[in-house]
């Protein structure tokens, strides 16, 4: 049972709870000859850290990332890649009111139900905190990638918050960097912050989806039947924290659309290759990559922490009230968005790697 | 990689092609002592089977299914379980058709692509027919269930044919018994027989949206971060044919609650134990399971087989029409219920056992 | 837990017991368009087919395959390979002695301790019939090696019966084809016959040291601490049946070695590649091949059943004697030998394709 | 698979390098509520320090032990263990001639062809030095079966250095206390003092053989055919470094002994329970566990590294000599002792909680 490593053949392995000594991962199956330094990985944690706009939460952590292993003069040596982030801002506070009660929607309940312990401290090992690691160990997937598939492109938005989606015709890559959204629209991002200042006035929190889209990826990854790209894919997403759903391409919109419109008809390009004349199916065919862009997006819940009454119960059964007062992020979905890129590059990689297993020097693509 | 095998302890491996001799898997991880018999499997199977509506395939079938190992006088021994199912109606047609060119939509041109080499009659390794099997070892799965967990059931239902959904306040499990949809809405069913007609006079095809719950299922099921309950749910559904998309419990309606209105707040029940006053999480906090009704549900995409010209490109790379007129499921969807029934059953069992491991006797719910 | 399967990327499940109506495996992982037909798997399985000489058990099987799965006009295809072999002569005998009485130096005790069944029909599951499946997937490995690594040739030798070895100065491969023993010691193996014809009439059995060597391996398979070469050799090999111990090139020897005699120490070939001037380490170095031979012994204790009067108890505790009258083999290392190649076979297959993910096209060996 | 990861269910992974900043593994499958604190491990990792005697090398390492996650005031939450050690004494002096020769027997040739790219600096990841976070994650596992089998001992002893082995007669557990070596015969321990010195004297250096023993196993430890305890264990032992072969019980000595003295016979004891009449099993019939002491041994070949030239090539394939003049340990096999006793307590650990998987609360063993 996989329950704190991810992947096959790249893989990685967490450990650390959000207010422990240290959070950090071990990332095995990672290539030998790859260039690899700590600025690497910092890029990406940078991305994902925490209090960098008033819509995140004001935990003040550097997210400092150390190698401890695995590379030798700038070179990876095919050894485990161990990873460490030393939590500095975790407060000693008093955590009274979380430390006996059940916050609804969390894992506080089912935790302590099944193992009869937990370390509430900042919801310990449940804490989205453990999504640093993903992002470490992703960057790490992303430089395998760069050398062996230069072409490939991992990117995502932020494609909805709340009932407020983006409008597809707006879309522009480079208006993600500009706003504290990832939001691919302009026009939606002024309206999401609108949108999230009434969201904390009333005490509550929203949800949204992400997409993640990944171009470039070579035809023929993904395994038939039950290690399928995409089932890889929506097992990662379902992964990370407060995820509900997750959907390939089209995804359920397809209930909805004519048979003879929704798959995707082949023509020849000017290059000999195959040329697909629509892409409702996501860039993947049967489990595997098609060569067609891969799209993924997926759904977090609206943050269960509020600052707000709820009912609840006390771990000796007590009905009681909570509410929490501690920093959150009024919209968590936020910073999934690059925690979903580094999902996506660590599948990637893994079904590279497979694919190399499987198919070898006789690749039939190349 | 777990390219045809699915789950940990309790797990199988599939194999076979559909216009092969038989398809089967192996079973493992079944705990002793279990009553076991070919009849228990074949009930299952039976909901499954083809050409049973006009609705679906009118491929004839018997899907006889064999128990070849693991059983003795009448009860398995932890030994493999090995199940085979003759193809019986493999028609030995011409299949000049798609022998040569890729069929939109279908894994042809990716694995193809990939293993240069591919058995195109029905599909092959890639056709639905490889279901059959899963619902064979989701028949050992409910097996173990019913027996450690008696309380557990679960049941599954189509709930959307195109864009018709069903009511749920009309929802009556009763009926999912009384018409060839697994439709609990029985003014529903009637509209979608009207409407599949129209899709079939319209030589198009439908996509369809399924709904698979868990009642009784005892808290503490899933392991933390990465053998999330949810994630192992949704690779689960994705692996099944012509998925496109998952959710657990509100899913991607979840994106557009107010956070105060999408948790799930707890109050003690008459019996001492925790009451949930809502299921917005469809019964996983946490990766774990809470002891709620556990909801997910899944959209099939529309058959890409239609009896209608599409544009394609054949093994050679010229650009080709093809119109499939063989034995097809309009809409695939429909057989997909005891399907995502089984998947659930295995990944259930799965956790089980899991959990029995990571808890033992000390188990605190006990 | 593997319990039924082999392998990690190359691997395989086998299903079956000894007096069921079939036995077989299905072989994942196995690369596309290696050719593949049932004569070449029965050739291998025709090797350790019994009744083929007095020395062997007179159970009379075909152990004729059948392939059901995975091969498309004579190529694999990717998908998983399923064999079959029908179990034939299973007599339908009265099992009473064996049914309640445990047999010392059997499983029985400990499958009935730990299951609480056990199919007692032969052995059922932990009869040395389940090798024939090893042997069947162990073709598939060599026609793989074959067809990626021309030069690699396994091949296996009895080295020891009861306490007369082998001179390896006498050493003759050819010899091995001529005698029933796999013995490459024309003198041995008449000694051996007559060593034998003295075990039986004295209602005894004898053990045995089975050899095997792989030659032509190129370097760089095996990975490092956990997943090294010869470990997985070392439990391939003790997961045959009666085996109590296995040794890598000087093996138990290399204790007695002065520490300046027992490394191998290295030149410049004529080639320009290394040349090592012994092979003490058995032709693997920190668990990765140097590209020597690998060379790996394991012991097969003597066969357990043998008709002579032996102290136990049965299933309710009483004590009672037993005398195994059927059809057994007083050497069972005998026909370990092709067991033991197929066993090589499959673990160099599954490290050949693990070195292609590791290391991919920029191989710094090629 | 499972290069840097051992386990399945009880599970750890290691990383770092001799050399490094830091060595250290991540435990996960650790049950809930077990006591744990940093003594409980530096415990036994002070039994494998170095530098103890003048028998083992004279790096002057700590072997301060840090738990970074996964223990809660006091208590495992289920979570996994994160254990870091840090290098003290790792010289940074001049590594000229190791860097570009290869030392004879050991990895620097095979790591180098596999990889393209070597941490040289005391063998980085192929140092013994990994081993002590094998010791570390034995401690837990100790600590586990300490609480959930109460009976169960783990013990080691050298019972082999060079030519001279111990005598079974003179055999006292407490003795392995009072001597470098872990040796159970006093007279035997002065012998071997004598005869390193004049190992040492040769510039040479020495093998050995190690015993390790579990007493008070329950029956059914283990899982049928390619789950066996003994492959489990064989593959362990083979993984440690230095190790050249393994046997459970007679082992090699199986092949000599006639079939009627060696199987155990069974009576009834005055518990009721079985009782055996010998154990040339090693407590082990057919994979699983038969609840009598469960006896291993694996030999370790001489330390590679002697102050005495030999002959090699560099990484450019001249002809060279080498003489590694670092600290090394003369028969490396002594501190092999606490790590074997880690190994068995990690596989027997692992077994016990995939017995909790299979069987259940229904277990027919008690």
């Amino acid at each position: 049972m996989t329950a704190n490593t991810f992947g096959n053949l790249f893989r990685f392995t967490t450990w650390g709870e959000s207010h422990g000594p240290a959070i950090g991962c071990v990332v095995d199956g990672v290539p030998p000859r790859l260039a690899l330094a700590e600025p690497d990985i910092q890029h990406w944690l940078d991305r994902r850290r925490p209090g960098q706009s008033k819509y995140t939460t004001q935990r003040r952590e550097p997210d400092a990332v150390r190698i401890l292993s695995g590379v030798f003069e700038g070179l990876t040596t095919g050894a485990p890649v161990s990873l460490m982030i030393e939590n500095v801002d975790a407060r000693s506070k008093d955590y009274g009111d979380i430390k006996d009660k059940f916050r609804p929607g969390h894992a506080d309940y089912t935790y302590w139900a099944k193992y009869g312990i937990r370390d509430y401290r900042g919801g310990g090992r449940s804490s989205a905190r453990e999504t640093a690691c993903r992002v470490a160990a992703g960057a790490i997937a992303r430089g395998l990638l760069n050398r062996d598939l230069p072409g490939l492109t991992i990117r995502g938005a932020l494609v909805q918050i709340g009932p407020h989606r983006v409008d597809d015709d707006k879309w522009d890559w480079a208006e993600t960097q500009n706003n504290p959204f990832w939001c691919p629209d302009e026009a939606m991002a002024a309206k999401w912050a609108d949108y999230l200042d009434g969201v904390r006035k009333a005490n509550s929190s929203a949800g949204a989806i992400i997409e993640i889209r990944a171009a470039g990826v070579p035809v023929g990854l993904g395994t038939p039947v039950y290690g399928k790209l995409d089932s890889d894919l929506a097992a990662a997403m379902v992964t990370i924290n407060a995820v509900k759903g997750v959907e390939i391409g089209d995804g359920f919109a397809a209930a909805e659309t004519p048979g003879h419109e929704a798959h995707d008809e082949m023509r020849r390009g000017d290059d000999g290759q195959v040329r697909f004349l629509s892409n409702h199916a996501g860039g993947i065919l049967g489990g595997i990559s098609s060569g067609q862009e891969i799209v993924v997006r997926f759904v977090v819940k609206p943050t269960s922490s509020m600052p707000r009454t709820s009912r609840t119960i006390d771990v000796e059964g007590n009905e009681v009230d909570i509410a929490t007062t501690g920093r959150h992020d009024p919209c968590v979905g936020i910073r999934a968005v690059p925690v979903g890129e580094a999902m996506m590059a660590c599948v990637l990689a893994d079904h590279w790697l497979m694919r190399r297993a499987e198919i070898g020097p006789a690749d039939p693509s190349t």
